[in-house]
């Protein structure tokens, strides 16, 4: 069973203010969790069901702390999922830490002001696929460990670190020989771009495109051909057509 | 203002049975109903605030049907969006067709059992950005006018057509020399795929994956490459990959 304290905290946890005051945030479902005690990432609490408990026993008793155990319904009420008839961790936030340059043959993925948290998750998992070495969010980029971030992720939050800083100010500290290409409508096509060892990846929000400030800090404007009539493709959808023909062409 | 009956209606049209019986769908929000009106599809009714009929008179002096103004607040009180401040439509269903082979040249896109209903939207808008000329889908897929996945389509309802029939009786008549590609996890690398005039691409569930039925009527199986621990991809940023591989070689 949950103490009445226990609800009050998880529900909390689905603020931001509050993930930040407690240093904690929540993370769901069985195979997110099952990620999240392998990797060894610092869990305050676990909750789940007997049925879950006794499936991952295991693994369950090389955790720090012990599983709280709780029923589905109770599990559910207090997830922001659907249905929960699993597990939810309480995962202590780490401190944040400033993006370093990419090192040779590195990718970093730049995300300016993006505001939709499953389009944030989803790119953590495009990262992840492509093996992107980290992703910088511009500061009113949607929050990393919102819930549905995290849901969307599948686990790659786990592997691919996410940083939040200005990215003008990181941008100038890149060197000139590292290419910075910016996901624009009137681009060279992708489809034609040279082997690249690696470098800067930038993307903006479906609504407002990236900044005007950070326009001249891009050195390749790069697009997606299109061959029907839509407008525009989904933030995420484009950063895995460009991570593909960037990979594909990689030297 | 909108009656009781109207208010009625337009809440059950959220359920795909009331849709069924009534013979309409709800299309919402500026854009996509402007887009709705100038393809010419049958209207039955108009829902919009006096804001959004003064701005779009033009437009709106041409339509079958008179917009019936109401609030902003009502509007969203009856939209399955978090808020609407301009037009809800009241669409005429269609006559379901079935889907005849691809011509020379086209793409047809197969998706077996995909039950989300913004997947699903995304894969037209997919769709429509890269030419495919039709989408298949099978029965128990979710169905195209829910609410989500007209939204998440973002117009490219009204370009591409949808047709629901089962996928193995359909592949039974496509003629040996059109390729049926699958995604799987264990095909040939879409980076070095020869060039294709067209053919058929078909997709599974993220759940499930394709049907084991449809696995001997593939001619092709296809993957995408992976360079990081990712273990999958959600369907449409797949869809769009594969997509704009097969366009970049096409012959």
């Amino acid at each position: 069973m949950l103490s009445k304290n226990q609800v009050r905290e998880l529900r909390a946890l689905q603020r931001k203010k509050e993930r930040q005051a407690r240093q904690r945030f929540v993370v769901e479902g069985a195979k997110a969790v099952l990620e999240l005690l392998q990797s060894g990432w610092p869990v305050a609490a676990l909750y789940a069901t007997e049925d879950f408990i006794r499936q991952h026993a295991g693994l369950l008793s090389g955790c720090a702390v012990a599983p709280v155990p709780c029923s589905a319904e109770t599990l559910t009420s207090v997830s922001s999922m659907a249905s929960n008839r699993d597990v939810l961790a309480l995962a202590v936030l780490p401190e944040p830490s400033l993006a370093p340059l990419p090192a040779a043959g590195q990718w970093v993925m730049l995300l300016d002001g993006l505001n939709d948290p499953g389009n944030l998750g989803t790119l953590i998992r495009i990262a992840d696929w492509y093996g992107i070495s980290r992703i910088l969010c511009s500061p009113d980029t949607v929050e990393l460990y919102n819930p549905k971030v995290i849901a969307a992720s599948m686990g790659s939050f786990l592997r691919v670190p996410v940083h939040y800083q200005p990215l003008g100010d990181w941008l100038d500290t890149v060197p000139a020989d590292i290419p910075v290409l910016g996901a624009f409508l009137d681009g060279e096509p992708v489809h034609g771009l040279p082997g690249l060892s690696g470098g800067v990846l930038l993307l903006g929000s479906e609504a407002h495109g990236i900044g005007e400030a950070l326009h001249g800090k891009v050195s390749r404007r790069i697009t997606i051909p299109a061959y029907g009539a839509a407008e525009s493709l989904n933030v995420g959808v484009a950063a895995a057509v460009i991570c593909d023909n960037l990979r594909r062409v990689q030297t």
